[in-house]
């Protein structure tokens, strides 16, 4: 029996929605497994600036550092994005909880459950067997380098930088995870014109040599992003900076059928922080259609890897492979094949999972 | 008749073979045509070096200074890839030639000719009327701000920068296209993270008060790469910065079916540039197996943009187009239905375009 206290962090936008369900999820794992699971809730985003002022309150941060997971929902406001002179803004939060927690692994399965082989935009015959796990760099590069204006303002500029120690750290996690999959590694950068991208690619190479049962290839994230979508079963474990780790995953998450099915991790040094890839997704807030299996499955991953629950995290995504081949969707994985009274709102499909569990 | 001088510079890898091609449709256009041309060669890149030293020797760009257009290879070596450390590197070249031709409009049409609709690795129905048209800002960003090491070189940084001068320039040249187009302009940048970024949609705001016919969405680059893929015909013209231009043009080739079918044209203040997006793919280089259909719609694309030639432009598309509609392909666009005996190497499907021509 686990004893766990987990903070439930929603957000913005739909944030609030699926989080919802994944604590429902997490409460009925611990009442069938017989664990004694603790909840508390923080701010984040735009609803902390709202009712504070500060994207990060204190108190949020403090609860962080506090609990042995955060299950974490999504950041951004429509607001902000128009206002390009904002001064203070939601994701500035999400990026100071990133630094505070030390969280500089961001993992991201990339992984398409059978049933919705037909529901992405790539063709079936291409995605079959893809199978990748992103180790995206989470707290250096462009993201928090200096930044500002100069030229009376006319200029702007963003700093990219990575020295070697945080290359390696994340390098070494993607290299173990290579070791227990299928022992290739491609690590992804811009070596032909980035200085920064150059150091990665030394520290990598360096890395490789410890580990000689695993297969290295060095890509330029231009050249990925093609063979992403041509070519999506040539990748097993990829390993890039923050930015481009960013651009990557998303794209990647076509391979997935919906941005709606997947789950991030986010670890470090301390509490760990388990998140959806996609956004807050203001367009359909409130209006209870978003996907509530990305967070779902994030409390997947968090009993796997903050508490070694493995048992318990295989049982979450057997629920929802069985809710599929059941035939229940959700609006972004439906195709033109779905009988309509199968598509379900976010509450009711969470259901459909609880049912299962 | 129109008198002009070109400037073949293959450079290294598959574009010397490529090019050899473009050159011969040039040729053939004068002729039927009854244009005068001429033409001269320069080096760069890898070729460069290994003969000057230089990857961009002085008399190279002082060629393409004194020319009317420029039909580009490619550069690039897979040795200075592997080495991180090397100090003269192929792209320098490219780079150099880029900033001292003022080449600050990078555009890249993404067009996917009817009989190729079977060769992406996207679904049909999702490709089918996909037009896109990216202008890609070339002289700025990530790629010309300072680099270097710092900490004894334990730590390595490269500065993104741009002036709003940089950004009004290049997004009066997006707003004018879409204005000839269907209208529809996507901005990409990063604002909810990147100081640059904001600075870029501020100017495009502004622009878009001048332009208030042009329907203006603002895009971060993540949510790009993805809505890329999942519906590729929300785009008409596309407006980026220099790095995420990159990765998002090479990831949308797979709306094309292949990188091979890809042309681009750089122009700015002085010669106009015109290459396929392709690299100099050292793997197959010297077999005889590389598309030349790139670098033959880039000789299209300069005879339109750089010397007003649009009839003479368009019979080259349509040539193309006839090559296709015959059944002959390259390899790199060959499927499975594709008769083995109609795939053809480079120079023989470059006879079959130039005996329609
Ligand atoms: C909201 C934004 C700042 C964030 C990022 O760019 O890291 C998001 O896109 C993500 O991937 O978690
Ligand atoms: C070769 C490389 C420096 C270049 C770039 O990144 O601009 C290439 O990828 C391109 O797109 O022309």
């Amino acid at each position: 029996m686990a004893k766990k206290h987990i903070l439930i962090v929603p957000g913005d936008g739909i944030g609030q929605e699926v989080t919802a369900v994944g604590k429902k999820v997490l409460d009925k794992i611990a009442a069938r497994f017989n664990h004694e699971f603790t909840y508390d809730e923080a701010l984040i985003g735009h609803v902390a600036i709202e009712a504070t002022g500060d994207p990060l309150p204190a108190e949020s941060l403090e609860k962080m550092k506090n609990s042995d997971a955060v299950l974490f929902g999504a950041v951004g406001h429509p607001k902000y994005d128009n206002d390009p002179s904002a001064k203070v803004r939601p994701e500035q939060g999400l990026l100071k909880m990133r630094k505070e927690l030390g969280l500089y692994a961001n993992l991201r399965p990339i992984k398409l459950f059978d049933e919705l082989l037909g529901a992405s935009s790539i063709k079936p015959e291409i995605l079959k067997g893809a199978d990748i796990l992103f180790f995206r760099e989470l707290t250096g590069d462009i993201y928090f380098g200096e930044k500002g204006r100069k030229n009376n303002g006319d200029t702007a500029y963003d700093v990219a930088e990575y020295s070697r120690y945080e290359v390696q750290r994340i390098g070494r996690k993607a290299f173990d995870a290579a070791r227990t999959r299928r022992k290739k590694l491609v690590s992804v950068d811009k070596a032909n014109v980035l200085e920064s991208s150059r150091l990665w690619r030394e520290e990598i190479q360096k890395l490789a040599l410890e580990y000689p049962d695993v297969e290295v290839e060095y890509q330029f994230v231009d050249a990925t992003a093609m063979i992403l979508i041509k070519e999506p079963t040539r990748f097993d474990v990829v390993v890039t900076a923050n930015l481009f780790g960013d651009i990557l995953t998303d794209e990647a998450s076509q391979i997935a059928g919906s941005m709606g099915m997947l789950a991030s991790a986010s670890i470090g040094d301390g509490t760990g922080v388990y998140e959806p890839i996609h956004g807050s997704a203001h367009d359909i807030t409130g209006k209870g259609l978003a996907n509530p299996m990305a967070s779902v499955l994030s409390a997947a991953l968090l009993l796997d890897i903050s508490f070694g629950l493995k048992e318990e995290s295989e049982a979450i995504i057997s629920a929802i492979d069985q809710v599929l081949k059941k035939g229940f969707r959700t609006r972004d994985i439906a195709d033109k094949t779905t009988d309509p009274s199968m598509i379900l709102g976010t509450d009711a499909i969470g259901e459909e999972i609880l049912k299962l569990l």
